[in-house]
């Protein structure tokens, strides 16, 4: 069900921009950061856009009959430069950014994509890599002309090892296949996240994704034991080991996790996989304020331990969106904030015992005041029907709830969407103080996340884009991150939108390291130009 | 205890070399390998010997009487020329490697090593990172007249957060200190090892280190959240985040993670903290076959699932030279394995029915011929009791059994050190094989480890060092390793003593990427020289 949700595109209201007002120019940053959200309502003109405020194309070179000669002898069916196939490689999911590629490239190996990379480095050729698209920072498209490198059918089981729980497999899977695959195993992946029916395991590797169960098995950078990886100039870099200790030299693999494609193009990766859970236990509770949300989490850590497998709040304003725009109804109602409460373990009985003792705590101290558990399948499934759910997995339902909001709240109008780690003590003053200071200039300000890895999604909605409203928003926001020594990109990476932002949240000397990493994996700068690292001139 | 312990140098018989047989030459490799064996044995001679058999003192400038009065300036009183006190810090812990630096320095702030690194960067100094100075594989002392950079000064804590647990400090604070801290606080550090009362954190952090708790809170790679770092050319990257999630940019702290101090000197570590747990409970079994001590590993793993916290296994012959040389008992008796199982969970009840439901399987099922649980404290003292232990904390007591097997090896002779990583199921066979294949050359043939991470500790002692010896076992153990796809390094790395075989681990565009990172972060190759990375040249 999730997959065919994050598959379909919300319909958004794509509003023309009112950029026909020639604001008064406030300096260069200004003026990039607003033609990255004119890009983003403005589709068709994107690259115009783009180019006024100041991105420009680099001088790569232009794809030529000649090379699409090259390319189709090299992978022949599977060269596309048809207009209309290549319209959904081109926009994000967000229909956000767009670019205006003329060439997208399939290939199934390595090898392919070493002799691909190989070609354009020699040429001075572009080049997007791209996973099931599905990022929310504009990373995964082109912005210009640039060649896109799809990974859609390197979609290959390499091995699994079920004494282990590594699985080695191509960049393209997609995560819910292989989380099926390594389920019938009695394993699950160690992340999951709202888009995995249709994001590629190279995608989420490449943007460092985090989700719903990073609380529990902890981030890619320690689940991630390996990587195959294509550089700039079509040399392959085998660092795909499925050994869960290595200490012999660098780790290599390390960089270009979360490097966005930027520096090589992922083409395999080996992952360890935990053990499927027996029991899945989930609770959705109702708190009357957030300093109640975080007593909750507290009593919820020192209770659960280590069955806690999930932590997401979400305050009352999502959960209307949810439910004006989506027809899902929450099983609890009246209250500022919701809590979802996964647990995870291997003994039923004890689970439940755990997570009852925390809720009599937790009710009988005034942390919360309604809630609904479910406990198992048949429990759950008579919960939901009261609240006539209609999916077909019951445990998704409840779960639905809270991965759902990101398309809830593109119904709900044009969104400036930020994702912010912050001490989690302070985590919803952001919102608060961003909802005082918009006051009925935005339409809605939502905040929910991760709360147990203090991770914010704060979004502002509005009914169509707005200079003015912009500029009330930032650098505001980011300034008040950068006060608390927040990250301004927790999980989603910077991608095209965030990349002018990165001074907020990293020390000059590390991004002039990072260019010159940069400069020193891809001299040309051919991987994915305009994404991650502000240009370094 | 352990702390007394691991500072207390074994009595290790440092039995002269028999290096007057001239073997006939076998190649640069063999020669290299060679001389560092016999400069674990030689210890007054290891300089000379290393640059007869290749390892040349590179052109770094020596040490002047102008460079120890602008140090005496820069820090007054730490700065040490007294050859007595640099004998401690010339030598490391298992006394194989020894240098011959003439100068110490004590800094006590990161202000205070840039400024050295930028002396020593312009005056072209060698210099040697080091911090508590319990590495395995020579990395943490000098080869040559490097200046020794000590992190012994370097202990304080900075903050703590007590909701999310992260914890930062300065690099040279004792990890049993830091674990005492955070346990008065509810929590406990991800990480622990024999050496803990002497190794510093920055130590570990360079040296990526492993250790007893990895099976349940994952690699250094997870739990590091932020660093910050002095430079070669002495600029300070801070990279200090104290946020579970970060995804502006590069991750660069990754690459010093693990890096030996070749890269850059830690000086300040931002780490994550579990929760400590509310129960322990140990269990020291003995099994009839190594088969067997795999079928434990993965009935335990189904059964006990999140709250198993350590699976460590030792053979028979590893507790013979624990009894023999340290007098210690082992509970249980009469079994070729002995497996050593730890849990650590939030609800004791819950945890010693876990432990008992999976110890009932096991007994009944056969795979576990005998066992000793310890599920409280009265318990684990009425055991222990029995079996004479007469140590001050009870929990210690059956892990000093596994944790001062290192030590027991340091008595038994010149000791044949090699830390593998493999795939579970083939990690006993290497021993076997090796055993075999040595017959009566060899003293004793052991192996131990953890085994929940796939990583074998395989140590050869003999009464001396041989030439023959060492060539029946070496390239043997690593090709042996190479050829399962395992790794010659697991968590000790490669240091001085193990830097020529990263080629049995890593392809050679790897090694070659590596010291293209080496060269443009310490262009002049002052930081611990001749570790980790095979010469360039």
């Amino acid at each position: 069900v999730m997959a065919a949700v994050w598959s379909r595109w919300p319909r958004l209201r794509c509003l023309r921009s009112s950029h026909a007002r020639t604001a008064a120019p406030q300096g260069p940053w200004a003026l990039a950061r607003r033609a990255l959200h004119v890009a983003s309502v403005s589709l068709q003109e994107v690259a115009l856009t783009s180019e006024r405020y100041g991105v420009q194309r680099l001088p790569f070179s232009r794809v030529s009959c000649d090379d699409v000669v090259f390319f189709e002898r090299l992978m022949p069916g599977r060269v596309v430069t048809n207009a209309d196939e290549l319209e959904l490689f081109n926009v994000d999911w967000l229909k956000s950014v767009r670019g205006s590629s003329k060439l997208l490239l399939k290939p199934q190996t390595a090898a392919e994509v070493s002799q691909v990379l190989r070609y354009c480095y020699e040429r001075n050729l572009a080049v997007n890599p791209q996973g099931g698209n599905t990022g929310l920072v504009g990373g995964s498209v082109p912005v210009f002309d640039e060649i896109i490198l799809s990974t859609i059918l390197m979609s290959q089981v390499i091995s699994f090892d079920e004494v282990s729980g590594i699985l080695v497999c191509q960049a393209g899977c997609i995560l819910e296949n292989l989380n099926q695959y390594v389920e019938e195993k009695g394993f699950v992946m160690p992340l999951d996240l709202g888009a995995k029916g249709s994001c590629h395991i190279g995608g989420n590797v490449a943007t460092n994704a985090g989700g719903l169960r990073l609380l529990r098995y902890g981030s890619l950078r320690g689940t991630v034991l390996g990587l195959e990886v294509v550089l700039a100039d079509g040399s392959v870099l085998d660092c795909l080991a499925s050994l869960r200790k290595d200490n012999t030299g660098y780790d290599l693999k390390q960089l270009f996790i979360g490097s966005e494609g930027t520096l090589g193009v992922i083409t395999a990766v080996s992952i360890l996989c935990p053990q499927k859970p027996k029991a899945v236990n989930l609770a959705f509770l109702g708190c009357q304020s957030f300093t109640q949300v975080l007593n909750t989490f507290t009593t919820c850590r020192a209770m659960l331990g280590e069955v806690l497998s999930a932590f997401e709040f979400m305050d009352d304003k999502c959960m209307e969106l949810v439910e004006q725009h989506l027809k899902l109804s929450k099983p609890v109602t009246g209250n500022p904030f919701y809590v979802l409460i996964e647990t995870s373990g291997s003994n039923s009985t004890h689970d439940e015992e755990k997570l009852n003792n925390f809720l009599e705590r937790a009710m009988t101290s005034g942390l919360v005041t309604d809630g609904t558990v479910a406990t198992d399948e048949k429990k759950i499934k008579a919960i939901l029907v009261s609240f006539a759910f209609l999916l077909s997995s019951i445990p998704q339902m409840l779960w639905s709830l809270r991965e759902r909001i990101t398309e809830a709240l593109a119904h709900d109008g044009y969104v400036y969407k930020y994702d912010i780690s912050l001490p989690v003590g302070k985590l919803y003053d952001l919102v608060t103080d961003t909802r005082a200071r918009l006051g009925r200039c935005a339409k809605n300000v939502v905040g929910y996340g991760h709360l147990g890895d203090g991770n914010l999604h704060l979004n502002i909605t509005a009914d169509s884009y707005s200079h003015s409203l912009l500029d009330a928003i930032e650098p505001f926001v980011y300034e008040w991150t950068a006060r608390c020594n927040g990250s301004i990109s927790a999980e989603h990476g910077l991608g095209f939108k965030k990349k002018c932002f990165i001074q907020y949240s990293k020390p000059k000397e590390a991004i002039l390291l990072m260019q010159r990493f940069k400069a020193m994996l891809d001299p040309k700068g051919i991987l994915n130009p305009y994404k991650t690292l502000p240009s370094s001139s």
